[in-house]
């Protein structure tokens, strides 16, 4: 089950990226599962965000370090294993993946970024990767972004994929990411894995920058099980290929523009994520407001969004709201005055001052529960920070597909 | 579905306690939903420990304000609605209730204590509770703790109690206890409610410091989905029947003892609600060691316990002992160093200084985790505190039932 459309709306190419996709048979033999970014220009750079969890996966240590070494010329995705909680074979496994590739290509081995996603704690099927590297290098082009929005799925029922094209000082540019991600999801970082691409210039301090801001804003503001991966990463590759002069300071004006651009892509990559979240029937945005710290409004946000039971009413459609209230009194927030706080169930006022809103009925909570869309909106009345933060409910698939998931 | 025998033993009578339960019909017409009991000892003392949600309900602000005033003659315990989250009026209820027992019993309104458990949300039928009153106070006896046990469970599948007799100075004194709760189970406090009554003698501030250091070690160490309830209340009830001498003291070599029998009733109580968590195939116990304090022990059992991905697992009997890994990894414990972390399933090492044990293998995982009790031991390595936390798995029952709650 999904929530919502899952037509993929045209993918624009990015002028110096190509992509090649493969069926290494990781997993399963019958779809391409090896994803090959190339990223071919002068001014390219590269800014990524990477998981919070303290396993991180060996293809994650990889990737940091040859980050922060050189520009990448490649990024190598697997699908099928994570190559998480082994160790140091699995360190060596990751690592001779990127050797693999740098010398079919040509590149050094720290110019390979490598990511994988799929089941923890089983070795790298090392060989099967090498071997499907020449297929993947041999289709190389700049039109497979749907392809390798397909080839990075695990659990994911549809792929994740938007462009946009912005007006930068007469110039257009593009942007255009593919995310993955059914499972496993709560920040930081609050996908496995996304990819963003586009042909602005970006210095690389500037690119991480934008790039760490709208993480914020976007992957790490949704959760489907409150689970965070191992492998989390999010990268954004920008080739510079269509402007004159890079944007070198978060001042110049064009940032501001870029990162509008950049938020609606990550924005809908992360709310592509909730909607094919593991077993979801429903979306549900949670927005909190008038909090002491943007940090205490997504922590109230994160304790509904990840409450068993708030998930199963939704799923129910049932508008048993005292279980919103009650995740909201035990979100830890100090000195909570439960007098002042409010409870929407989209227009419907069901908590006022901190008890059921005159007005309120069955009825009208049980309209806004049936909407395949829900917002919530708790108002705490202490300050003037605010967070959003999306999730999905909890449903029988969600059991049943974390059940079976490796049957 | 609960997990292991369900036959309860005998219940020992406490000197000074009786209890009487009516069919008040709150929610249901066709069982006793209404549990009355009755202190009677000049040495009667009483605590109690109550949620710390900062919603808490009505009868639990009541019952803080009538125990610090005096020492109570009356508990007024209704299942069916948790009079919470309706502000002053639910407070007006509460009130009420405890008048009209005040005023049948002869007592004051500050001896009746107050409690609650159903759903959240809707106003008490006082009518309904004070009617019943009657009832309830002509047929007090000390032999129905049973009746009582029942009278208290809302999507409890089982009632939970337990005696014990202990030897204080060759007196022998006895404790009884009952609790109910399946789901909204989570510290602090963990249960919805437990009653525990003894014939032992304590001063009250010696009987309040016992209760609070058997809380930790009990109640507040287990978690069925991690929603902490608005209603939790553990009261105990001293009535020193039996004593010739109060304990005073926790330096009286008697409040040792007192507290080991007292630690013995209240897991085997908390445990009893874990077996009975909603849903529950499985009984799963986790035991952190070697952590830097106590809190970061318990900090990693609770999200190992809470994680559905690790919750689904058990409940497939899928030894995907990745999931641990990564539950640990996110558990926020800083600087963690995972190449120290260990991992054993039972008898079974499964994860050794960070990574896959060399002699694991799938079926020995396999073994373990197809058993109805299940042991998680994790090491951390960088410290002497440790912790255990009791939780069960995630079926698909869990949420049909909360999907159903309110059907």
């Amino acid at each position: 089950m999904a929530v919502g459309d899952s037509t993929l709306k045209a993918l624009l190419p990015i002028a110096g990226i190509r992509i090649g996709t493969a069926p290494a048979g990781i997993k399963k033999t019958d779809r391409d599962d090896l994803t090959l970014f190339e990223i071919n220009s002068e001014h390219a750079a590269c800014a990524a965000v990477f998981t919070q969890n303290a396993f991180c996966a060996a293809p994650v240590q990889v990737a940091k370090s040859h980050l922060s070494q050189v520009t990448p010329k490649y990024l190598l995705i697997n699908s099928g294993n994570a190559n998480a909680g082994l160790g140091e074979p699995g360190l060596n496994d990751a690592n001779r993946c990127c050797e693999a590739l740098a010398d079919l290509a040509g590149e050094t081995s720290q110019q390979v970024l490598p990511f994988s996603t799929g089941v923890i704690g089983e070795p790298l099927p090392v060989k099967k990767v090498i071997n499907a590297l020449p297929e993947a290098l041999g289709n190389l082009s700049d039109r497979h972004w749907e392809s390798a929005a397909r080839a990075i799925m695990t659990t994911d029922t549809r792929p994740k994929a938007l462009s946009k094209s912005l007006e930068l000082d007469r110039q257009e540019i593009r942007l255009t990411g593919i995310a993955k991600g059914a499972g496993m999801i709560q920040p930081n970082m609050a996908t496995m894995l996304a990819f963003v691409a586009t042909d602005a210039w970006l210095v690389p301090d500037v690119l991480q920058t934008a790039l760490s801001a709208v993480a914020d804003l976007s992957f790490n503001c949704i959760s489907v099980d409150g689970d965070t991966s191992t492998n989390d990463s999010l990268v954004l590759m920008a080739t510079g290929k269509t402007m004159d002069q890079p944007i070198a300071s978060t001042e110049d004006p064009r940032y501001a523009v870029f990162l509008d651009g950049l938020l609606e892509v990550c924005q809908f990559l992360a709310e592509a994520i909730v909607r094919d979240g593991e077993g979801a029937t429903k979306l549900v945005r949670i927005n909190v407001s008038h909090a002491e710290s943007d940090e205490e409004a997504r922590q109230v946000g994160l304790t509904v969004a990840n409450s068993p039971l708030v998930k199963t009413a939704l799923f129910a459609s049932d508008p048993n709201w005292g279980r919103i209230l009650a995740a909201v009194g035990r979100a830890g927030i100090s000195n909570l005055d439960v007098s002042r706080v409010s409870i929407h169930l989209g227009d419907v006022a069901i908590v006022r001052h901190g008890q059921r809103a005159e007005e309120y009925t069955e009825a009208l909570g049980q309209v806004v529960m049936s909407m395949e869309e829900i917002e919530i909106m708790i108002d705490l009345d202490r300050g003037s920070h605010k967070a959003s933060v999306l999730t999905c409910d909890l449903s029988y698939d969600y059991v049943r597909i974390n059940a079976e998931y490796r049957t």
